[in-house]
Formats: C-alpha cells, structure tokens, sequence
C-alpha cells in the first residue's frame, strides 16, 4: 500500500480544524483545497417540477415562493461567500455554517430556532474506505444539503421525484430529508457485505491452513470496520433524537419512516460489532495455532537433538586417539573383537529407550 | 466442512439486502431463490373449527367474518403479489412488509396503527447453526405469520389447537401469538444443551490430556454461539416491549404468560453468556497448558544439550591428529597410562557438577 | 476427579428442560427420577405451636383455620399430582408451579394475583459445587416451600420457631419467607470462604514458586466461582424487588431486614468477583513468570551453545585426516612444536571474548 | 514477604462472618480476639467543652442532657454487653449494631428510624496495606464511632475541637460526622502517593531496562491497588446517598461540604482506575519486551547454530577413517595437495553465503 | 528520557495534596514553589474599554461599580493573602478557594450561591504532555480566573475583545467564560493532531516492517493518550451541567455555544478514544507479528539442525579408531572399496527424504 493511499484512508480520522482555537465562534473558513460549489436546485410540488443548476444564488426567492418544497444541493465547500450568502437567506445559524465545513463532524442533530441541522456522514465503497460529511438543514419550505465532493447516492431519490414514485411528490421537505438520509445509512449495507465475505474469507482460510500470514489482513479489515463503526454509531442517537423529540418540523407519519430508518441503523451496528468480534475471534485462533505449531516445532527439534546427540557423543568418544599401545588401560574397546557391533548395539538400545521415554510422555501424539 | 457447509452457516450474518440503497420505502423485493408461498389457514372460534391449506386469499374475508380467530400461515416468501395482496386485505403497513421479505431482521415489535408487527428468529437444530426470520402480524380477529421454509415448531401448538387442551380456544389471538413465539423461544434450548454438552465433554478433555488440538473445536463452539447471541438478545428487549407498553391488542392475562416467555429469553441468554464464558477460559486455559508444556519441552532440550555439548567437545579435543612425536607438548595426555579412564572420569564429574546446578534450579521439578 | 463427579458439578448448566418446546404452559412434568415429595408442616401463632411430617394434603386446611401462619415444606418433586393438588388448595398460579419442577429457574420474585412466587438457589457446601433451586409461594396465611432433595440450611429457623427466640413468632409469614431466605444467602459465605482461602494459598504458593503446575487449579476455582456467581447475581434484582415494589404481602418492617439480607447478597457478590479478579491477576502473573522462565531457559541453551559449537568446531578440524606428508599445505599445525597448546590458548581466547559479549549484552544479568 | 503478614494483607477480604446463617438477625457475636472497648467522649457546644475516656456508660445520659453535641467514640469490639447497652441508651437499631462487629462491611448509609447508621473504611498506611471498618451512628445530639482498633486519622479534628478552629465547634453532630468522614476520606491520598510513586518508579525501570523481574512487583501494587478499590468504591454511593437524600439530619450547609467530600472521594477512585490502568500497561510493556528479547536471544542462537554446523559437518566427513589405500575412491581428497586449505576455503565461502543470507532476511538489524 | 522529564510527565498524576487529612475545610496552603500572583484585568461594555495589570485589589470594587463585565485573571498561584482577600471581596466560597490552589481538580462545575465555581483543564502543547489547572468564578458582573502560570491560550479571545469582533463585547461575564472555555477545550486539537499522526506513523513501519522495536514508542503514545484521557473526560460532564441546570447566571444564548463546546468536546473523546484502540491494535498486530516471526525463527533452526545432526552423527561413527585389523567384525566398510562415497550417498538420500518430509509438513510454505 502506497504512502498516498494510507493517508487517504485515515483522512476522516486525521483532519485538521482550521479554525484556531480562540477564534470567534460562527467563523467560516473553508478548506483552501475544497472544491468550488456547484449548486443544484429541485423545486416540487404535487404537480409542479423544477429542477437546474443554477448560477446565481438570487434565483431562490422566487422558487421558494412558488414551489412547496424547495432543494438545494451544493456540491463543493470551496467558497465561504456562498455559505454565508445561503446562511443570510434561509436564517441559518453560524454555528451550523462553520460545523458545515469542518468536515469531521460526528453525526448530530441541532434544533436552531425553526430549522433543523443534521450531519450525517456517508461511506464511499472504495479502499481504503473512506467517509465523506453531509451537513443538511431542513425548514419549512426548504431542505439545504452540502457535499464535500460531486458524487452522491441520491440518483434513486431524485428519480422517484422525477416519476412521482411512492409519496415523495405528494409529502414536504421532512419526508425529502428522511429519504435522504435513508439513502445515505443504507450505502453502508454493500460495504459491510464487502468486509463480511473478507472476514468469512480469512476464517475459512485459517481452519484449513492457519499458517497463512493473516495478520496483516485482519489487521487492515480491523481498520476499515474501525472506520465504520465510528462513522455510523453516532447515527443512531441522531436518528433517535430526530424520532423522539417533537419538532413540529417533521410530521408524525415520517416519524414512522425515520424510525424504520433508525431500525437500519442498529442493524448496521450489529453488523459491523460482529464483524469486529469475529475478527478478534480469528486473531486469538490465529494466535493459539501459532503457540500450537510453535510447540509442535519445538517437539521436532527436542526429539532429533535429544535422540542423536548421545550417539554423537559415544562416536567422538570411540574417535580419540589415545594411545593404545602404551597401556590396556588406554580406549581397549577399540581393540576388542566385537567393539564396533556392540558401539552400534548400544546406539541403536540407547535410542529406543528415548523413543520410549518419549511415547510415554505422548510426545508422538498430536 | 466443505466450503457450501460454511457458506450456509453464515446465510444469517452474510445477508445481502435486496432493496437498493435509496429505493422507495416499502418496496417489496422477494429473494428470486425463495420458494412460491403455501398458504395453511387454521380458524376457530371455542367451539368452531376450520383447518385447510388454501388456494386463493380470497378465501379469507368469509373465514374473518365467520371464525373468532383466523390464523394465516405463509409458507415461502417467493411471491410478492400474494404478500402485498395480504397487505391490502388486512392493511397492513408497507414498511413492515418490506421487513417481512428481508429476512436479516432483527427480532422486534412494531406497532402500526391497529395491528402489531413482530419479528421473531427460530434456530434450526442442525449443524452448522442457523436461524430463520419469522415475521407476525398480531390484529384484533387475526395472526398472521410468514415463514422462509416450510418445517416448523409449531405442531405442538396446532396439536393443541385441534384437541382444545388448555385455555387456547378460549383466548384470542393474542394467545395464539403468545403460544407461538413461546414455541419458537423454547426452541433454543434443546440446541443450547447440544453446545453444552460439546463444552463440556472439550473441558473435560483438556483436563485430562492438555495436548488435544481442541483449539479448532473451541473456535467452532464459539461461532455457533456467537450466531445463537445475536438472534436471542433482541428478543428480550422486543418482549419487554410486549409485556410493558399497554396496546389493547394483548390482555393483560396473556401478558402474564408473555412475562413467562420473556423469563425464559432471559435464561437462555443467560446460558449463552455462560458458555461463551467458559469457552473463553477453556482456550485460555489451553494456552497456559501450552505455555507450560512449551516450557517444559524446552527444558528437556536445554538440560539434553548442556549436558552433552562439553562432553563432546572433550572427545574432540583428543580426536584431534596433532603429532605427538614431534613434541612433548603436542598432546601427551594421549600417551599418559590412565589418559583415557581419566578423560571418562573427567566427563562423569562434569555431568554431576551439572546436574546438581540444574537440580538447584529446580529445574527436575515438575 | 471421576468422570461422574465433573457430571455432577454441571448439573446446575446442564440441565434438559423437559418440557417440549409448544406444550401448554403450565405443565408439570416432574423429573422422573426426582424423589417423592414428603411434607412437613409447622403452623403457629405467638402461642400456638403444631409441627408434623404430614401424609395427606387434606389435613392442610384444618391448619389454615386454625393457625396464624402455616408452612407447609415438600421435599422431593417426584409427583405431578400432590404438586398440582397444593396448587388447587392455594390457588397457586400453573406458571408458577411449573417452574417449581424446572429446577433450572434463577433466583426471581413474580406476583401473581394474591400470592408471591420467589426463587432462591442455595448452594451446597462440597466439592465440586452445585446448586439447589428453591421455590417458595409467599399467601396472606401461609409460606409454601419447594426443595429438590431433603436436607437443608432451615434448622436454626426451626429451631427459632420452637424456642419463640427473636420475634419470629409474633411476626406474618412475610417474616418467615425472609427468615428462609436469608438462611439461605447466608449459606454462601463458608462456601466463599473455602474458595477464597485455596486463592490465598495458591497466590502464596505462586509467589514463592511460579514453577507449579497451578494453571489446572485456578481453572478448577474459576468454574466454582462461575458456578456461584450465575447463582447469586439474580438474587440482587430479586430481593430488590422485594423490598422496593410494594406489595402488601410484606409490612415495612420485615422490608427493613429484607434490605439487610440484600445487603448480604451484595457483600457475597463483590467476594464473588473479587475472587474472580484475584483468578484472573493469578493467571496473568503464572503467564508472566512462565515467560520469564522461559527466557532465562532460552538464555542458558544459547549461552551453552554458543560457547562450545565453536570450540567443537575448532576440534573437528584438526580431527580431519589429512595426509600431511603429501605436501606442506595439509595441515601443517598438526606438525608444529606448540600446535596443541596454541589450539587450546585460542579456545580459551574464543571463549573469553564470546563471555565479554554475552555480559556486554546483559545476558548474565537475572 | 513472611507467610503472618500476607494473612494479615487479605485480612479484608478474608474474613469469617461469625454471625452462623440461619441465627436470628440482630445477633452480635463480638470476635473473641477482638480487644475490649475503650471509650472515649467529647461533649461540647459553641462555649461548652468535656473531653474524657469514661468508665461506665451511665455518665453518658448526664453529657446528653448538658452538651449540644456528644461523640461516643468506642475502641475496640470486643464486648457484646457494652455494645448491646449503647444500643438500649440511645435506641440503636439490633440490625446496625449487628453490622458494626461483623468488620467486612461495605461503605454504607442507611436510615433507620431517626438516626443514621453509615459505615467508612478507613485505609491504613503500611505494608501491606489493610483496611479497617469504622461504624457510625448520627442522631439529632449525638454521634457515635465505633472502631477496631486504637489510633485513628481523627486527632486533627479533635485539635480543631478544642481550639475552636473553623466552624465545627458551632455546628451539630452532622458536621461532626462530615469531618470525621472527610478526615477517613483524606486518609487515602498519603497511601496513593507512595503507590504512585512505585508505579513510576517501575515504568522508568522498565523503559531503562525491561529486563528487570518486575511482574511481581507489579502483582503485589496490583494487589494492593485492589484492597483500596474495594475499600473505596462503595463510599461514592454512600455519600451519594447522603449527600442527596433529604434527611432532616442533615443540614444544607454540611451537604455542599458532603459533596465536596464526595468529590474527593471521585480523585480517590480516578486516581486508583488510573494506577490500575497504568499497571496492566506496565505488564503488557514488560510482555512486549520479554517477547522481543526472546525473539533476540532466539536469533542469536539460530545464527550460530545454522553458521557453526555445516562447516562441523565437513570437518567430521574429513575426519572419518576410511582406508584411502585400498581404493582411489576412499576419500582421495584426503591425498591432494591442496585438500585443507581447499577444504578451510569452502568453510569460509559456505560462512559467507549464510551472512549474506541472514543480512537478507534483516536478522542482523534489531 | 532523562529521568528529570519523566517527573515532569506525571506531575499531573502524581501530585501531594498539601492540605492535611482532617484539617478544617477551606484551608488555603498554596504550593511553596509556585509563583507569585501577577493580576490582569479587562474590564469592558459596549463601548467601555479597560486593560491593565493592577498591582494591587483595591482597584477592583471600582472597576466593578463602573464597567459591565470586570474579568480578573491571576497567573501563579503562590499568595494565599491575594487569593483570600479576592475571596472576601467577590464573596467566593471557601471550598472552591481550597481547590483553586489544589491544583489536582478535575474539571467540574460548582454553584455556591450566586456564582459558579468552574475548574477545566488546559493541555500544553509540548513532550512530555501535562496538564494545567485552570480555576474560574463566574459571577453577575465578574469572571475570575486562577492560572498555574503565565502563558495560556486566551490570547485569541483579548484580541476579540479588543478589536470588538463578533458579539463578545455586548454580551455578559457568561459569553466570556464560554469563550475561555472554549478557547480551552479546542487547545486539545493541535495535540491531538500531533498525537494521531505519530500513530500513523508507527502503523506504517509497522505494516512495512514489523521488525522495529516500535513497543517503547507505543507505550509512551499511549501514556500521553492516558493523560489526555483522564484530562478531558471530565469535561464532558461539567459541560452538560453548565447546558442543562438552569442557573440564571448563563443565558440561553451561551447555552447554545456551550452546546457547541460539549459538541467539540465529545469530539476529542472520540478522536481520544479512537487513538487508544489504534494503540492496543498495533501492539496486539505487533505481538502477532513477532509471534511469527519467531515461529519462522524456529523452523530456520530445526531444519538446520534436523538435516545436519544425522549427517554428523554418520561422519562421527566413520571417525571411530575401533581396530579393523583385529577382526572382521570392527568397522569393514572402512575397507571397502566404495565405502566413502556409500557413505556420501546415503547422506544424500537422507537429505532429501527429510526435506520431502519437511516439505509435506508444509515447513517451506511462509
């Protein structure tokens, strides 16, 4: 993995607030790196239909004034003058503005005045996997979102306003912002499945082999599920606070639906804290097989060393050179009729005794 | 376990889920591999009685206006227009039926309007464990359940229906639920004493013989269990749910019973718990024998080669050609009269000295 | 330990719930090797005094009219039709009786109309441990107790009883039922104190000497700990139900000593864990001082070997036969005046540089 | 450490309930080693002061009659009668009083009637560490102590008695109390210090040199670390309670000085997590370094082994006898003119070819 | 590290409470080594504007009676007469005194009468982290603030001050001490970054070489995390007391933007958090990888020495002097004619049926 792409991944992790500490709460300041907004607006009602991208943020008085429901998508945080122009124009709360685009916040919901503001942060299906900040305000009349990069998983949605599928057209904007989000925890399920078959994957590959250097890989599939988790957990308090407290902004039959959407939520969590526990599952199994096969080696080595190390010895013992000649005290084996047969009887006795002594400590067994 | 027997276990936990990341909610997507519906239809009143597989749904407004209690058992999920025409018959919500077809639920209880929706999951008795989602439609004249196979445990309870043992007769449907999810609660436990009895049969093996390769086995145990954990624990909070909050729909007779099923939620729980509990300190127990047996190998191996290494370099010392004509200094021990019984005895008194260290450290102890 | 003493301990886990998944609820099923029931009964007043081994139940009512508070103790479960008939004289609840033949059950407190069914497990002070479930049904008038086998921790209540020490007889069954219940609590504490003195000796016995094979005994305390703590912990909740919720079966008073008795409970659970935490350190220091060993075992082998495979080496060569007469080249030193004395020197140079590096490294250092 | 003063650690934890289950609750059964009372009494109002160890309890109801305030200050426990007689006189409840001989008390607050009974534990600064119980009863003119042994943390407060210091001598007994518990509290900051500063004293040993056998070390501070948890966990929520329940024993003024005492009690407990943490890092430090040493050590031994043993092969192949006369294929090498240095040429190259290979494999980098 | 740094780092665990165990509550002994008070004060409204530091109190009540918002900021703590005597004049509460100069507090937040009593804690951006503690009063009129010493990290927010930027100075003392909180809370980030990025780091050596002795650095990340840790946890509570309890000394305005702070400060105990579990990842990774490596280790060793020793052994026997000349039966193969290269060869072919075995054993795969 390149120096470049492990930076990349931990991007959600490692940011950098660009705001300095002290400064006055409410200050904008956007990335210098980020894209420049591109604005896309989708104005409905039941019947009416409006959908551009548009130039000039002057133009959304008017649209607000005609259509019941009013969306605007900025695409690109790169410019602190259209923030601050679209704060002015629907009332938005500074703090919100700046949470905007510091790009690393959790997800929450804040009730300011009579708007609301939502982070939901959503998972992009590459590696390594990464998150990506959505802040959304939803009012009256009006749904805001803001994206960090062009690319999203709305397609869906806005093809379903488009062919007036389900009751989309017919609900205001807390329905629009419920399939919003309800889009954005449900791109989490093909990552998660992804994660899940590398983990079932290395499972299957540790019981028929537990030598494989899977480590490193649970290592990395660790990380990325670390990523998840954080990114999606706070999800369920959001959701919940946007389920159980009553705003009059979001009607009650949404509600159901948010409450539907909440219950992907906790299936999410489930997923990823199982995957977790999985993956500490296989990382203690892989530990016992290596402690196993350590022990199994080290059988191996302490059989062969103790077998033929004696045998060596008598060897270089019968391969000195004492002088024979000069006294019978001097090596006589060497001399006798039968010595080099009964040398080799007495390795081949002194080795079974070993294999004996070995067998009865179940050194032989598994 | 060949790599289908693998595959299947994790069906549960490896989902993928049908309805695409932003579509309408409500969206009925059956599996393309289930199987086409069958549909029992049990009605009976205190004395009425009525019990036959049916062809067409049109069947049953006659039977609801008929029968205190109609209860509609759905085979097979493999048909959409079947499901979303029950849905229209007994307005049911959308959300809930997309729910019943996405069969990775969690158990839970949702109240829609004026009928329940509860998921429950059953085990299957086989190996490797899996489970299987149960979606219920609890009304006030109506229980209506949804089954990915056919193969149930619930032949007890139509035993009792039919032979009018116990209250169930004379209650409603909502005893018909309780009576349900009461058979597919205790449905865990016959799998649970299977597990026990494999942990305890490995603990008793360890005991005896630390040797096993259990590890795998042990890893094996906990993946069952680990399947077992996350079906039953969301079924305590569904049945507080059901026990606690005050719909109409459940008596408060039938509650009690509910608060019997919950205790037995929390038993099985509770053994789950424990045998995962004593897995993890049979592997860590294993790993301490390990360690311990390790150890003592390496003793074996240290105290075999700190014992013969000086005692072959001696022997090669006086195997050494060094010319003993040329000089006096050039190893005369080999011309001395008692240089090869004093070497012998020189090797003796070596291995004593060594022994009584190693005796000292205590290294003959076991 | 014998194979049937380990089936033993587990009893308490191991259970079979005998009733089918799908029965009826409330169906008494008695193990059918439980032992018949006999039924002893003591019924008094501040004055009045009756105790008997009775053999009919039809003799209880007489009692009831006659005595303030009757309690009426079986022992042995073996028979459906005198459980069932004491559940018709008392109007005792069928989901109660029920769980009075599972002997499965944990400690619990469950109101049922006018009468109280409670839950207590005692312990059994031998080895290997195991657990007796307790049941006992709390009426305006009467205390009903149900015990697995004869023998029990009630005779210093008893004794209470017949002496009228204390205020035992002047008090409702409220005050018998917590009289009971704290015998048995207070049955735990020899129990915990013979544990807890096998984990001061082998804390002692480690800390003089890490080299004993103590891993086995740990895992042994560890069970009996697990065994003890899956039998107290649900008495809290218990208890705490007892003395929080008010039923009107029990006056403030006796609540007072109930909170005392809780507070033993709570004070047995902390030992409970405290013991476990004691395991647990136990362990890791056995792991601990393993490693350690094994890295001085592994410094002594290297040390060793280290020393003398070049030495041994150095012996080999000029062990090589060479024929030095065909030209000067072939080993000339075999031919030197000082060739033997010099190969020594420079063993012993080898060697002595080779121990500088080893101290230099530390390696002599404990 | 000797066998006595290890006893004498777990003393705490270790103790014998003397009260045997099933006795009448209320029973005081005084240790018989326990040493007889010695009781001393401070009277005292705004200007009032008596200040005397008093031999009969009958003075006492004199000193209540006269004095605002009264603190019967008991040492030693060791007799039931004078015990049960303060009990009488000031209307004790048997329960409390009960609990004040049975030393293993958790912290603790609890009403009876109209007087408070709490229990502290107070830590005692050496080695090894113990605690000891201290009961107290607060009443509306009065406070009574009871303590194990003599010699408290108290004379403090007894100064600021006699001089008047700070508002004590105008407040009432609560204030009494919140100082004598504020003193107790107090007492465990000497004793973390010197814990503390062990645990630093270990980590900086370790970084310097993880060679050092500290695993006990770190086991005995961990012991210790675990009698001041248990000891001082229970006062949170005992403070709590009297901090926030509404007795009117208690003044508002004494609780904001309660809370602050809580607070203490808060730095207590964080500080212990803290060491504890610090101590289990210590141990996985000290693991991590034992591990890489070995994995040193294990190197070192291979490199030599795998260096030394193929050239002591050749040698010995070389030092075989076979009888070069008799044929030309018997070891012709042994005739050549350049045989040895031949030979010592490729010892030298096999020597190299091995360095090149372990520095590939970066087993001479650290 | 020297061992004077290694003081320092913990110089926040490890502090000595100066005030004696039962010494009367309130008592201000401040450190002997700290520095003496230098006294800065702002004091503003709308328009109004004064900045100087006064050398002595008696300025203040002036101060107070003309501007609108008066903020006194102490650097060093070590006059008790200053402290008492701005205790006196703004009526602060004896106990919150107390813990000013006890410069140990975790961060909480006080109400004594008509001011709040906050404490937070500063982190400083250097190697080895600690911590300062910062004590504040606010009041109607009056924010107090108690700095260990000079230097902070409000520099930001006097330049907002001065430069009336935002709306700090039309607020009230509440705006002030949120933004001084806040000023803070976002010193956490920078270290933070700095911290993550050394995690990185290690996490990629690790993956490109997991040789490196990477446990010290670990270690000491993780002692830094540990001080942050037990640093800004407690934050997180004060903070939901400031928002939640409706003190009328902060408008609902600043709660708001204390909202935004608790935001910001769950943020860095996530990013804490999330730091702490990368930690123990790379050192389980590490272990697992050295795990691995010293199994590669082992099977370097055995085969080298399972192939070589039987050569050995051979070579060893064919070095033997027995005698061939005396009998048949002594060594003939030294005499035969293809006895040497017999003897190569059976070496050969023992050779490679080791290495098949070896290779069968799967010991060539990584």
């Amino acid at each position: 993995m390149s120096r470049n792409s492990r930076r990349r991944r931990h991007s959600y992790d490692r940011f950098r607030r660009r705001t300095k500490p002290g400064a006055s709460p409410g200050t904008i300041v956007p990335d210098p790196c980020a894209a420049p907004p591109v604005i896309e607006v989708i104005a409905y009602g039941p019947e009416e239909w409006f959908e551009r991208q548009i130039q000039s943020l002057d133009e959304l008085p008017a649209l607000l004034a005609t259509y019941p429901v009013v969306w605007v998508n900025v695409n690109g945080l790169g410019d602190a003058a259209t923030i601050e122009k679209l704060g002015t124009m629907f009332q938005l709360h500074r703090l919100a503005l700046e949470d905007v685009v510091n790009v690393h916040q959790r997800a929450k919901v804040e009730l300011y005045g009579d708007h609301l503001f939502i982070v939901v942060r959503t998972i992009e299906n590459q590696s390594p996997i990464c998150t990506e900040q959505i802040g959304m305000f939803l009012g009256r009349k009006f749904v805001i979102t803001f994206q960090e990069r062009p690319g999203d998983d709305w397609n869906p949605v806005r093809e379903r306003l488009r062919q007036k599928r389900g009751r989309i057209r017919n609900a205001g904007p807390d329905y629009l912002a419920y399939a919003l989000i309800d889009a954005v925890i449900d791109s989490y399920f093909p990552v998660l499945d992804i994660l899940g078959e590398q983990v079932e994957q290395l499972d299957e590959e540790l019981t028929q082999n537990p030598r494989q250097p899977v480590v490193g890989r649970v290592h990395e599939i660790r990380q990325s599920l670390h990523v998840l988790r954080r990114a999606i957990w706070p999800h369920r308090d959001a959701l919940a606070a946007l389920t159980r407290e009553h705003h009059d902004l979001i009607s009650d039959e949404t509600r159901t639906y948010l409450r539907d959407c909440q219950d992907h939520t906790i299936q999410i969590i489930d997923l990823v804290e199982n995957d977790r526990d999985l993956c500490s599952d296989l990382r203690d199994f892989y530990l016992s097989a290596v402690s196993n096969r350590m022990n199994e080696i080290m059988k191996v080595l302490t059989i062969i060393t103790t077998l033929l190390m004696p045998l060596s010895l008598i060897a270089s013992i019968y391969g000195m050179n004492f002088n024979t000649k000069i006294s019978p005290w001097n090596m006589p084996e060497l001399e006798w009729r039968y010595g080099y047969p009964a040398t080799l009887g007495a390795m081949v006795v002194i080795t079974l005794v070993m294999v004996y002594f070995f067998y009865r400590r179940g050194w032989f067994r598994k």
